[in-house]
């Protein structure tokens, strides 16, 4: 049986290492796994932004959930948090709760959080291995050039609404399984890293779509004191979304369905040129979806004809 | 029934604050609770002390403990590791999981949990709440001058072995329930913070007793590639323990006994006078144990008769 020690050891400390207080000048982590704290050495002219997840097994995922696609999902809801600000990410804590040693997961998990680690090089630091109901917290930090950070407080009346890929695949997924594109943007979503770092000075605020288009862009109306129009034909949805004959699915998925890790931004009506360049060099759908109002910080849905939508309820955890 | 945001609202934002980009220009923190992700400015020539910890109901502690010591103990553990640093602690997010949005819970909670925070100096500054099982996730972020952190690897031969306040007394309040000081010591450790700062260029190596005495020097040993050699009568404990007739049982709580909080240190003979200088200041016992030796990275135990003596283990999670 591996200790908690060996565990770490074997599964976490990749590449390993044995840094002596002598050998630290030329990284950027002075020191990682394995004593008290990671000691990190954060860029000059930057800010760095933090940010924390807690997934629980029952609430966030299911028991018996996929290890890979698990390592995957904890980090990816992090990167896209950093996305939502503008920052690149850069270090990455993981506390882990696991009933057994069970080093087939473990293998599976790490891989699936590796796989993503590495392709947006972000290194892990430290965290906490402990015996309980499967547990993963993930706090993510990143640096960001000094006041170019995207906030939600920032749109601007006139601004453009902007979302990014499709919304509600993760939602559809849940309500109807059987679509592999849907199960996949709900077990491996992709963060928009690239375009949130390329929005910096770009977009006036920005937000990522976890607990639903409507709540989530609802934050930044209430953060920016603004109210919005958007025009639902206009949001992006997949093929399989745009068959659903009821209609009243269809709307609550594409505005009310969570864990799309999509950015939802708001830009000056002069950037759209800037922004459609954008999309085409990330290839990257980017869709202008609707603008920021004057008056109640409100969202206003309107069909096709013109009509008000009604808009039900994103994810709240504490609702009855 | 408050939502999951109107609870972060009431609970966590203290006091509650509403930045915007342009406010940002005094503040050490440019944005705290309420977006993405938070934003801070590190000072310059310091680097960045970073370490995680989760706690869960039933391994870290009883379902139905106190929820202002809960508070307390979460943050105490996390400041802990920032003495074992030498780091000043000065950020800190919260993740949490609660089964139902109890608002006398959270009241109680959050109430020991700031306490602490403000006696420090330290600022919550983001987090994730969700609903589930107890689970407490803390991650903690401090700054230490440049090359001044206290590491595990820096213990030198002859140094001598020094330990703050006393041990024991978390483990013989789960071993014998009823002394109201050995809960204490259980329930609301006293991190060593002050003492981690006033280490820097002091110690060669630290490490804070968490696991229990002899695991957590053993760590020390380990990685500065060292032996040591510790006198078990000099190890400094209270008079409850002192008391125990029971000398297995003694030393097992003294050697093997986690959740103490204590710092274990190593410094130069030449540094007694100034260690005891310091002790006098911070009015907090230090107590010399012992010395490292030239050797295999292992722990040898004496006692008063100078015969070795069983070292047993300390905490593994994942034990059997």
């Amino acid at each position: 049986m591996p200790s908690e020690f060996d565990l770490i050891r074997k599964y976490f400390q990749q590449p390993p290492r044995d840094v002596r207080p002598g050998d630290r000048r030329t990284r950027r982590v002075s020191l990682g796994i394995g004593d008290d704290a990671a000691l990190l050495r954060p860029s000059a002219g930057m800010e760095l932004a933090v940010s924390t997840d807690l997934l629980l097994e029952g609430t966030h995922f299911r028991a018996g959930a996929d290890a890979r696609k698990l390592g995957h999902k904890a980090l990816a809801v992090n990167l896209s948090d950093m996305a939502a600000m503008g920052a690149a990410p850069r270090w990455v804590t993981l506390a882990l709760a696991l009933p057994v040693a069970d080093e087939s997961w473990l293998q599976e998990f790490t891989k699936g959080f590796f796989a993503l680690a590495a392709r947006f090089g972000v290194e892990l630091i430290g965290g906490d291995t402990t015996r309980g109901t499967l547990t993963i917290c993930v706090t993510i930090l990143g640096e960001v050039p000094t006041s170019l950070a995207l906030f939600r407080a920032g749109a601007r009346l006139g601004d453009d609404i902007w979302v990014s890929g499709q919304l509600g695949g993760a939602a559809l997924a849940l309500a109807q399984p059987g679509s592999a594109a849907a199960a996949k943007r709900l077990d491996e979503p992709e963060p928009r890293v690239e375009l949130g770092e390329r929005l910096r000075g770009l977009a006036t605020a920005a937000i990522d779509v976890s607990d639903g288009f409507a709540q989530d862009l609802g934050h930044i109306l209430e953060r920016s004191g603004a109210g919005a129009m958007v025009e639902y034909e206009l949001l992006p949805r997949s093929d399989d979304l745009q068959r659903i004959q009821d209609r009243k699915l269809q709307s609550r998925l594409v505005l009310c369905g969570g864990d799309d890790y999509e950015l939802v931004f708001t830009a000056p009506q002069s950037s759209r040129g800037e922004i459609a360049a954008l999309s085409s060099d990330l290839g990257l759908a980017l869709s202008r979806v609707g603008s920021i109002q004057s008056g109640e910080p409100k969202l206003q849905v309107v069909d096709a004809q013109g009509r008000t939508m009604e808009v039900g309820r994103g994810f709240d955890h504490f609702a009855p």
